[in-house]
């Protein structure tokens, strides 16, 4: 058995020994008792769902303190953001809940029994249900966002599947704290035992992706771990969707009249983004094309300004730490403040010329790291961002005149992206309905479905027709009159 | 180069050489081509697209005689089957061009920049668009339906894709013909060159797959084949979906009330459904589970009377026909008439106790050909359901009064199925809003989707979400006055 240990990254010291990897018997355990679970998670209906995510994050809030505490404690990324974080977390359990009470997420579509060119066609009633327990890989980035209480959590739940969560590494302390938090508003809510749970080890973590009761898997992190883990996923016997969010460059594009007028705010904007979180965002803009004029250089030089400023940063573990100062530096036009102790490292900033861009420099690198790509003109721009591989984003900073050259741009961009950001910075992503979090391979694995928003429930549901069903073998959802009702299609017409 | 030949299944024998196997090259080219008509495709909007699909339909309407006769030459399916099955892809044209019409497929969701506990958010709007160039793998056994026009094809077309159609081996003249209509129709409806495409032979299929070009796959077809091609799909540098609908027993439950009360129609029932199109039906009931009681045996006698009396059937190729023909028949207990000339089969009966249902007799075994299981009682039923794998349906022919007992099984056999039947037989598909033609794998490779019926286009769509676009660089559908009004949700309430 192998411990599973807390580290300090501002000290870069083993701080506790959390738990110990999860042995094959614990995971055989653990996985029937979700897919036991999954029948009455189902049976508790869309309003006890409902309350149950409230509930969570209820919970979750009432911890606040000590979660929060743990989680700077393990990941070094402040109490503001970890509070923030926390907040951000709890809106969307919150937002599942009112979808979940919404209902038109399962999309209940009614066609009475009619006749059709080909005959007679019987009464038809499709609704999307549970696939069944998923596993959820956390992040080491997000440790109270895509971690074990995040997105991926409260979607699978919120569409009524048991969830196994594997901890990240990098905090696992944090993870056992909000488990348990998890765990104790699931048993008050009267959620079904098995309906959450969490396991440790890498080890443990491909034989949840290889295991029979699994029937999807989530993850955020990054190419090499999620391919790896979506290739056990489809070479299963019954091949699994495996929804990974893994590498993303997020191209920023700035026009000539935007680098014109406005150099000094860009300059300012896009070292905030591309620090923001230590640049252990996915949404980090790891590619920012200036044009190569004056304005241009004026801008890089303003850039350049700004990040020696840059005050030094901790990053998350000690691997992304010597991933990062491995990197290359070809290119170096600045360096932030000196880091001293710990797992420390300095802001920097590459500069090279679309001409030369090359395989190496557009693949993503955590930490505080931007590459400038000067373009001479925009043939130059377009042919060095088809060499860019798609990202969850891509940004246009332009001047509003510039409709004809934006256009242009953008349709390029669209091409490459899940999210085109105009005129702000990609590192933000708002929790709404139409939010989109994921983009072409390699920014998801799927480029159907996204991580963050409300209709990332759809990733967890499946479809059943019943034909010819009598009134009390169909779901309340499915009723000529349902008890609660949402919104339908009814003989091809939508009804709200 | 190797020729593609038409066979005459009458017969056996050879008819004309109707191509040649694509060769690399000429792939080259069509995948090319396929990726330049990606944007001038979408670029059509939702109004013409709708009328490209409607000319499609009239088009293969219009050639109707000579594609009915040239597909019942190489299918000897029958005129009347076959001329069914073209008003049903006429109609799918049709329904889609409607939905296309009505936009609620595309999901535009627009949320006004507001305040959050976050903080404020920005002005974010999103809309699927099309993933790119889809491949199209046709299927032996609907050359009218699941082939060069049919669902998959007139899916990815609806939401905007160019398609590189695989045609099957089994009727490359049918596929021909109903090609050069529908690329005539494209022509006519200014829809660009490129956007329909057809490749013969394996290797072109296989090479398709792993082709750049192509953003999802759809395939209709066996287990074993389409194993192959999602293997190739998921190991590919930039992993693409895979649709495939491989391989169904589609079990079938008679219960004891409804053998006791209705033995004599349902013995006619299953064995019509069995035998439809020869048994080469994916929603063929493979596995009829009767109850082991006097009812129960009179019904099975009343089967055998039955298949004892089912003419000669012509299956669609060689190797389906070896293949019927190297089935397992022990547990034998009736056969059709004896067939004589071509690739003729006669229908077998295969009776079994559910206690002996072994793995063989739980593969799926294309031709006519079902297998009664006899259950003592309800857990033996339970037992042996356990067993089967999913499948495209599940029928329960009951009567009324039975509802606890069709409750509970009906909750088993939902685990195990896209859709449930009652009191019908599962063989016919209706193309409507609320069809689900799809299942746990191996009845499909993504369990998320469908391949007949309206929502069959979700397959070939990604989303997009634009944030703080000026209303120059918004598609229609998410202008605040969209010229062509369609569902949309604003600020999370759908709208119609």
């Amino acid at each position: 058995m192998t411990d599973i240990i807390s580290f300090d990254p501002r000290t870069g010291s083993a701080v506790e020994t959390v738990a110990s990897e999860t042995t094959p018997e614990e995971l055989e355990r653990i996985c029937s008792a979700a897919a036991e679970a999954a029948e009455p998670l189902q049976a508790m209906g869309r309003a006890r769902r409902a309350r149950l995510l409230r509930a969570m994050a209820d919970g979750l809030e009432a911890d606040r303190e000590a979660i929060v505490a743990t989680a700077d404690r393990e990941s070094a990324l402040g109490e503001q953001r970890l509070n923030g974080e926390l907040t951000r977390t709890c809106y969307q359990f919150r937002q599942f809940a009112d979808a979940v009470e919404e209902g038109s997420f399962v999309e209940a579509t009614i066609d009475h029994a009619g006749d059709t060119p080909m005959g007679p066609r019987p009464d038809l009633r499709r609704m999307l249900v549970p696939l069944g327990p998923v596993a959820v890989f956390g992040a080491s980035n997000f440790p109270l966002a895509f971690s074990v209480p995040g997105g991926d959590t409260a979607a699978a739940l919120a569409a009524g599947c048991p969830v196994v969560v594997k901890a990240h590494p990098a905090h696992p302390a944090t993870s056992l704290r909000c488990f348990d938090v998890l765990v104790r508003a699931a048993a008050d809510g009267g959620a079904p035992e098995g309906v959450l749970a969490l396991v440790h080890g890498t080890r443990a973590g491909a034989d949840l992706v290889r295991h029979p009761a699994i029937r999807a898997v989530g993850f955020t992190g990054s190419e090499r771990g999620g391919r790896a883990l979506f290739d056990i996923a489809s070479s299963r016997p019954d091949p699994v969707p495996f929804y990974g969010e893994l590498g993303s460059v997020n191209p920023l594009v700035v026009t000539p009249e935007a680098a014109r007028r406005r150099g000094e705010e860009i300059a300012r904007g896009v070292v905030g983004s591309f620090t923001l979180g230590a640049g252990q965002f996915c949404t980090k803009p790891g590619l920012v094309f200036l044009p190569a004029d004056d304005a241009g250089r004026k801008l890089e030089e303003l850039m350049i300004g700004e990040v020696t400023e840059v005050p030094p940063f901790v990053l998350l573990t000690e691997g992304i730490r010597d991933a990062y100062e491995a990197a290359g530096t070809e290119g170096l036009a600045a360096q932030g403040r000196e880091a001293s102790e710990g797992w420390g490292a300095r802001a920097r900033l590459i500069a090279t010329d679309a001409a030369d861009l090359t395989e190496d420099a557009v693949q993503e690198c955590f930490g505080p790291v931007t590459t400038v790509v000067r373009y001479r003109d925009e043939s130059d721009l377009r042919a060095a961002l088809e060499r860019v591989p798609a990202s969850l984003t891509a940004t246009l900073l332009s001047e509003r005149d510039e409709a004809d050259l934006r256009g242009r741009v953008g349709r390029a961009l669209r091409e490459k992206a899940g999210r085109l950001v105009y005129d702000a910075y990609p590192t933000g992503v708002a929790v709404t309905w139409a939010m989109h979090h994921g983009g072409p391979w390699p920014a998801s694995t799927n480029a159907l479905h996204t991580s963050v928003g409300a209709t990332s429930l759809r990733r967890f549901l499946r479809p059943v027709a019943w034909q010819g069903a009598a009134p009390e073998d169909l779901p309340d959802e499915l009723a000529d009159t349902p008890e609660n009702p949402l919104p339908r299609r009814v003989d091809g017409r939508l009804e709200v």
